[in-house]
């Protein structure tokens, strides 16, 4: 190796290197931020944690307001503001960071090539609340929850609410865990999610109310209108709370425990990583205990890979995040999830989507104004310039009719954007299509992972580019894979094409009590348009406990092959008339070298909407 | 005169005059949004409305978050975004400008020299509701309300919800109206506010919840911790509801009106005109007949002047707006208030004054982090670089005990900012000490206004420069003009000098019925310290329905001459014990000149609490 001297190069500032000790442990927040701010001036390429535990208060946080995808848009409180940083490693050295309240532990914006590792991340008070079942009553229709010092609440109008430090919840969207288990309760979805509202029996001139335009009934600023609480709360004595008021399903057995967040729309404002406007990001051996929200949020990023990211819970806690594990939207590039452990979030392991945004107004020949259909979608912005957008009729086509680049988009507020696109409109472009972008999308690789003990799906990708799902374990509550396309209700955007699914095993999966497929590929347009092509799935260990396995519609070109399929008697089977597998409004659907031993007789094996004589399961 | 050729001169780029047409008035947002945002490569001198009605809606409207002092914070919309502009005239040519939900018409900040006139502004529907009482029961503690079909509402788990485009509000702050008067009930205090709240009955854990730092208790996310309504609401039949529950007052009478805006903390959320960092407003035939909040909120700004800016209710509403009619914080150069009305809004007609900011953190000999103690002044930025800032500890001295001079600003959340000072900190320095800025406050004039039928105050003034109040018209609800300092709730800072008020005419003002001076200079610090120097009232008439007119703490200097008190005879009275005067703690105080037939004893006349020899009423 030959040593050149160092004046022959320009001088690379590569910033210095920063330590913290576990002086700065009681509150790190504001050392923190007092050395991230002066960034631009005094460069850092790392910061390094002495090994210990690290209180972070929001009282000196940086603060912001952010719309977040998915989540509630609000204020949010970060100590590491990592906003315009290049070339930035944080490593916790095994340090554990303990946040306290509505804060955003890493808040990374328009960066590249970020790292961060060898850290764990808790909150000192959970963003849920957990009551053990210890009595019922079916005839009087009430339920009792012991609810201990972990979770303080009080009552207010017979209404409950559990107070946090800086936060409260009230009862909202519940799921029951089975303790023994550590795991959603098996068919949960005879009990949950508890029945919360029933319509308002006094109202005046409510109707009169009119608005000029679109507006959006479930968005928290409307959602009330026309509902009240069914249930009220009795305290039997302190720590022992009576649900009155007619649950309408089943009441919830004895020993299970109910897990509550809070109400949809307010109980999503705390994620552990947000990332945004990013390309590369490496989040490695990290250790995400809980979050009042996704582990991680990202959105119009590339290149972000996690390696060893693992979402477990910690003191106890039947719950990991509230909110799912991870969840991408608009990204492009890598987007890779290897050995990583995501258990027991509230939602999904991972959703991969864009969006649609619905064209409102045609400005010009090349303008158009654009709105926000979901309000966790507010503030989204859909594009840069230059990339592709797709126009979409769903009801006509599942794939655009039509493509545009973008020029610019003016953003106006966040449910209203105007976009100019680089060419001009085709003629029958209308208000009412959607928009997509077509460069938003990621090669998708999900690797080594164990999915489990969660509620919701493993994974829901809506992507067309390219997806490898491989040597994965799955148990989840509801499908392990979700492909869907919708959009009635989400708009979240994106056919799926290429997807491999090889080598994983799936055990026991929608325990929750959903009649569905491990498997699933849906849409919510009831037609025969084609939306899913070019799908693999090889060589997995399917051992359940009921008869479903693969549900497809409206797809070009499924190999099956090489799979297992055992039946696991861990539970008791729920739809015993199921088929192993349902197809309809398919074409192109190869079976080959798949073994099966579970309770369907062969000749009820496959359920088809057409008559598919070279579709043999064997 | 000589004539020049135009070509000696450069060009100056005076902008173009902008008119804007009825054929906009279905939305105008979109249209004066377009034009505005352009403006940096268009400049526009001048925005003309052919005279008629314009709706504005939110919709495609610019949003920006912003703390606005006393108000709440939020997500604002508006579609007159005056941001860096310079001499701009909006001439509304006579216009009415209708709001639909939650907006602020004028967005104006770090802008110079902006005029707005001739043009009325209104909502599409309230922010507060008004309900007629139609019955009482003093024995089962109950009344019933009339609501008119104007105030659409539900009735969710006995609680009542007014429900509005955009927008709600449950009964939260109330106050009676008389109709025959359209003015705020004689002796309203015996009646409301309602009583909302009771402790909540059960709890469990919630007194284990601690905080690192200090908190604020009355901040709208923490004050529902330990409370419920102790209210119920009862539909009759539609548009007829009573409410239960054990109002702790008189059962308001029969025939008067309820004024109902909703929760402390919530209810402030659309001011008419926003003004801060600008330097020259002048608003002149405005007509602001409603805001759901102040009418303008003006910080950090200086030379404004409102002329023949009314504030007056439309549609046969009580209420105007539904806070202050004007508020100015932390504002300098002239503020002028000339030739206004101020009707029927529900609160003070003027509220100038800066902020008290309390100090947390020593961080170095010339560095602070301090608090924003108050939720409404979430956000607020003290001042300017060079500004002079007092030291303040008010328990010793109501005058600054240092000055020190602001280098420079750090902003980090809406409750700390660190701040740098150009000078070394004095040494007996201490956490706990308070800051205001000592040249954010004004020289103020306010003359020919016409302040009545109005919630609270005439004009709450903690200005140290100079203020002039002359030939102005006071029928108010409790003070006509309160001058305080004080620094346990409000945290608004200011104490006073050199204030004039001559000429004015009081009639009945505290109708109310608080037991207060019509004018009154009062401090929370219950010391013998100064805090008030230099006072004239002069030449003015007292035409009072009870004794008391002048109450006074605190203060070196006031001459009180040529004064007319009589007694109008238009409502009973209410404190018959009560001087005309108080004075205590209080030195060089002059009487001449005035003139006196209320119905108090001379003997009786003054109530102090020493001996002042020289201290005759004549």
């Amino acid at each position: 190796m030959v040593t050149l001297a160092t004046s022959c190069f320009t001088k690379i500032n590569e910033g210095e290197s920063v330590l913290f000790t576990l002086s700065i442990a009681n509150d790190a927040t504001p050392f923190v931020l007092k050395r991230i701010l002066v960034a631009g001036k005094e460069p850092i390429s790392e910061i390094k944690f002495e090994k210990g535990t690290y209180h972070f208060y929001p009282d000196k946080g940086y603060e912001k307001f952010a719309y977040i995808s998915n989540h509630g848009d609000l204020m949010v409180n970060t100590p590491f503001l990592i906003e315009g940083f290049k070339n930035l490693t944080i490593d916790g050295q095994g340090s554990t960071f303990i946040f306290h309240g509505v804060m955003i532990p890493f808040f990374i914006e328009k960066s590249e090539n970020i790292s961060i590792k060898n850290v764990s991340i808790d909150w000192h008070e959970a963003f849920h609340s957990e009551g053990l079942i210890v009595a019922n009553d079916e005839v009087n229709k009430t339920f009792d929850m012991q609810i201990s010092k972990e979770y303080p609440y009080e009552i207010r109008n017979g209404q409950i609410y559990f107070v946090k430090e800086y936060y409260e919840h009230n009862l909202g969207q519940t799921i029951l865990y089975d303790p023994a288990r550590k795991a959603i309760a098996y068919n949960t979805k005879d009990y949950t999610d508890i029945s919360v509202y029933t319509r308002t029996k006094s109202q005046n001139n409510i109707n009169k109310i009119k608005y000029k335009y679109d507006y959006d009934k479930r968005a928290p600023e409307f959602k009330h209108v026309g509902i009240e609480s069914r249930l009220t709360f009795e305290q039997l004595e302190p720590g022992l709370v009576r649900v009155h008021g007619g649950h309408k399903k089943k009441m919830p057995p004895l020993g299970m425990i109910l897990t509550m967040k809070g109400e949809q729309g307010y109980n999503r404002v705390s994620p552990a990583f947000k990332v945004s406007y990013t390309n590369g990001f490496n989040g490695t051996n990290v250790n995400v205990h809980h979050a009042g929200g996704m582990g991680i949020i990202a959105e119009n990023s590339s290149d972000l890979i996690l390696d060893n990211f693992n979402i477990i819970p910690s003191k106890g806690r039947m719950v990991s995040t509230t909110a799912d594990a991870t969840h991408f939207v608009g990204c492009r590039g890598k987007v890779v999830l290897k050995n990583c452990t995501f258990n027991n979030q509230l939602d999904d392991a991972t959703n991969v989507h864009g969006t649609y945004q619905k064209v409102v107004d045609i400005l010009s020949d090349s303008k158009i104004g654009v709105r926000m259909m979901h309000h966790q979608q507010k503030g989204f912005v859909i594009g840069q310039p230059n990339d592709t957008v797709g126009l979409v009729r769903l009801g006509e086509s599942f794939f655009p009719y039509g493509k545009m680049t973008i020029k610019n988009i003016e953003y106006l507020n966040n449910r209203y954007q105007i976009i100019s696109f680089n060419e001009k409109l085709p003629e029958d472009f209308k208000v009412g299509d959607l928009i997509e972008n077509l460069d938003g999308y990621p090669d998708l690789l999900i690797q080594n992972c164990k999915i489990n003990n969660n509620r919701a799906r493993g994974l829901l990708i809506s992507n067309p580019v390219n997806t490898i799902i491989e040597n994965n374990f799955f148990s989840t509550e509801m499908e392990a894979i979700l492909i869907p396309v919708e959009s009635g209700h989400w708009f979240e955007s994106g056919n799926a094409a290429n997807v491999i699914i090889r080598n994983n095993v799936f055990q026991d999966c929608l325990h929750g009590g959903r009649n569905r497929g491990v498997i699933r590929f849906v849409t919510d347009d009831n037609n025969e348009n084609i939306a899913f092509k070019n799908i693999e799935i090889s060589n997995n260990i399917f051992n359940q406990f009921d008869n479903l396995i693969l549900e497809v519609a409206n797809t070009d070109g499924i190999t099956f092959s090489g799979n297992k399929i055992t039946n696991s008697g861990t539970f008791p089977q729920l739809y015993k008339e199921n088929p192993v597998i349902k197809i309809k409004s398919s074409k192109h659907i190869k079976f080959k070298n798949n073994k099966y031993s579970g309770l369907v007789h062969l000749d009820n094996m496959l359920e088809t909407d057409q008559p598919m004589s070279n579709l043999k399961f064997k």
